[in-house]
């Protein structure tokens, strides 16, 4: 099989084993999918990668966030898909197949939590764990148009989830309606929903407008035009926002070189002691980027981060909700999935988008407002750090005001 | 040698290795030491446990934290003891032995960043990196009567760091002074310190000065007198600030049981596989803790958790500043750390003082104040979450304000 044998359209499922839940609760009824990063006691949680299978032991307990899941009443029914080491956002995996994109089944799921977003898509499930690092959850869910949810950074345990890059690495969820993902965000969350004021006001992320596919713009534009008409709306640039350098390009820029150097980190020894088996694109990712970033740069990199992330969540504070295309590209066809499409622009504009929650630590949420010709298309909405209940009750009201 | 050989009294460093900075930067003409269970490039981390060493490669790179200093001119001139897999507050290795507490020679140093709070106090080094998961470097800094620091929860990088309960560990540091503290915090926050207002009204915790003992209230008594003269203070019980059921005991149950369970996760999958060699103190606590955690009360406990948080974050958030003795008993006599000693009220008293902390996710800083009979007793600082350089500022400023 090649790296990039899209041809091998596949179930969303890595295993399908019911596990029934360890007590009542909300969630009582509703059906799940875990990622196959997040363990599950005695089976081999397999990061997508044989060549991790075969140098790790089985985990003996359920992760906490898959253990809080059967104490509210969830039903797991198995393990999804995830790209090779969760190292990409398309979705492709080279030894066990991409996961088919049930509602545009030419285009690519996205990656890398890739069949939690095609199980729920499918309606296999109510809903599915992930994990989002630098778009894992966000991207898949708009690719195939269902709701996807990145938490702040901290706010659910990432104990018994396999490292990625510790310092962006989140679980958040897949979902069918937000009502389902209000739901389970409450149990992860472990916060009851205290039905307080949802009044906020609007910033469209001018740059991210700019950058976006035409045929996209005009697909969400009558939701936009809706969201002006229920709220007060502003237009800002990333730059206005925070400081006058902070653009697209850059998010993407300092995103890339953090997460490179975290995961040199996780994966560094264990590559040069193992040697395992890895596709030739995860490898030369790990060996140009990861190994490759320049460790004096590190300091640098982290205080632009972190006055981005000050800047970003004071612009946020006042309850200010940021509104952009979740993807400014429509998922890429199966077909055009080549070393030069990977090598070219795509994935740096889906990290740039991506890359202002990852790098503030705010909460994301992507909902599924349009289609172009077929393909989902999903708009996006990034609430102040800690700020998680207020920004799902804000998209749950929203998508009925988009209803009417 | 028996697990409580607490006669065998040892250097602090694990191994001494001069690594020499990689860039120039604020912390030029600084050393530091750092604890054994963050990674150097090339050198086992060792974790204060020969199974760990036995069963796990060599990082091929250092931790973010360490590069980072690094980065900005810092020298490390080793590696510190550690309690044997960073489960424990006392500072007892049975297999390293137990750094010595420079300040009081018969007492224990704490742990389990034992060995940074013992280079530190012994003034072999300016600073030395520590982890804090439950109090592992308050509890260490306070014995040994220096400085130390537990940032907020997720403020600084554990990639590169080896887990021990991700969703309660921080990388932190021990210092010899507020002014050394301040400067290396300003690198591993990635923040610079803007001089506004350090105007906090002090919060002295009842519950916390109700259980300490008696020659400890008394000498810390002149301090509490020139804060109540510098700033506005309060006296508010734990449950004052959050809900009725707040007390310390209630706080030890809590984080002891979310421990247990993370802990389980980490330790669970190694243990089966690898039965690696223990002491038997930490082969108890681990059977009889994180391995027998019911895992149904997983939801529950993080609900009461999060209330917490949130409620104490709440009151923390208008500039309020904790104010509490760090241990509310001296530091345990070498001689008397015995199996019976270790099964009594030391840990749990401890660690329900430390809980306010771990589990809201806000930032401590301990300062030495005053001794007992020559044995160092410090006194605590808590600010919100997020407000980091506001509780070093606040710190710096009123260890002055102490000393006129």
């Amino acid at each position: 099989m090649t790296p990039f044998d899209t041809a091998n359209i596949s179930d969303p499922f890595i295993k399908k084993n019911k596990i029934t839940p360890s007590c009542h609760g909300q969630l009582n009824e509703l059906s799940f999918a875990i990622k196959d990063n997040i363990d599950v006691a005695n089976e081999i949680t397999g990061y997508g990668s044989p060549g991790w299978i075969n140098t790790h032991p089985k985990p003996v307990v359920n992760a906490i966030c898959l253990e809080q899941l059967l104490n509210a009443g969830g039903t797991c029914h198995g393990k999804t898909k995830s790209d090779e080491l969760a190292y990409s956002l398309i979705g492709v995996n080279s030894f066990y197949g991409t996961p088919l994109n049930p509602k545009a089944p030419d285009r690519v799921p996205g990656g890398s939590s890739s069949g939690s977003a095609s199980a729920v898509a499918g309606e296999l499930v109510d809903f599915a764990i992930g994990t989002d690092t630098g778009g894992s959850i966000r991207i898949p869910a708009g690719n195939c148009g269902v709701w996807g949810y990145r938490p702040s950074h901290g706010a659910i345990s990432v104990s018994g989830v396999l490292a990625l890059a510790p310092s962006f690495d989140t679980v958040g969820i897949i979902a069918q309606t937000g009502k389902i993902l209000k739901k389970v965000m409450g149990v992860l969350l472990a916060e009851n929903d205290s039905e307080s004021n949802t009044d906020s006001s609007v910033c469209f992320v001018e740059d991210i407008f700019q950058m976006s596919d035409r045929q996209i713009l005009d697909k969400i534009t009558p939701s936009l035009n809706k969201i002006s008409r229920f709220h007060k709306v502003q237009t800002l640039k990333l730059a206005e926002m925070t400081d006058p350098h902070v653009n697209c390009n850059w998010l993407f820029e300092q995103l890339g070189f953090l997460l490179s150097t975290e995961i040199w980190n996780t994966f560094g020894a264990w590559i040069k002691n193992e040697t395992p088996k890895l596709s030739p694109g995860v490898e030369y990712n790990l060996h140009n980027y990861a190994e490759s970033a320049n460790r004096k740069d590190i300091q640098s990199s982290l205080y632009s981060k972190k006055s981005f992330q000050n800047k970003m969540n004071n612009f946020l504070c006042e309850g200010r909700i940021l509104c952009f295309p979740t993807t400014v590209d429509l998922a890429p066809r199966l077909d055009d999935i080549t070393p030069d499409f990977l090598a070219g622009d795509y994935i740096p504009r889906a990290m740039g988008v991506n890359a202002i929650s990852s790098l503030s630590c705010a909460p994301q949420i992507t909902i599924p407002v349009a289609k172009v010709s077929g393909v989902p298309v999903g708009l996006s909405f990034i609430a102040g750090f800690g700020q998680d209940m207020r920004l799902i009750r804000f998209c749950n009201q929203l998508n009925n005001q988009l209803k009417n």
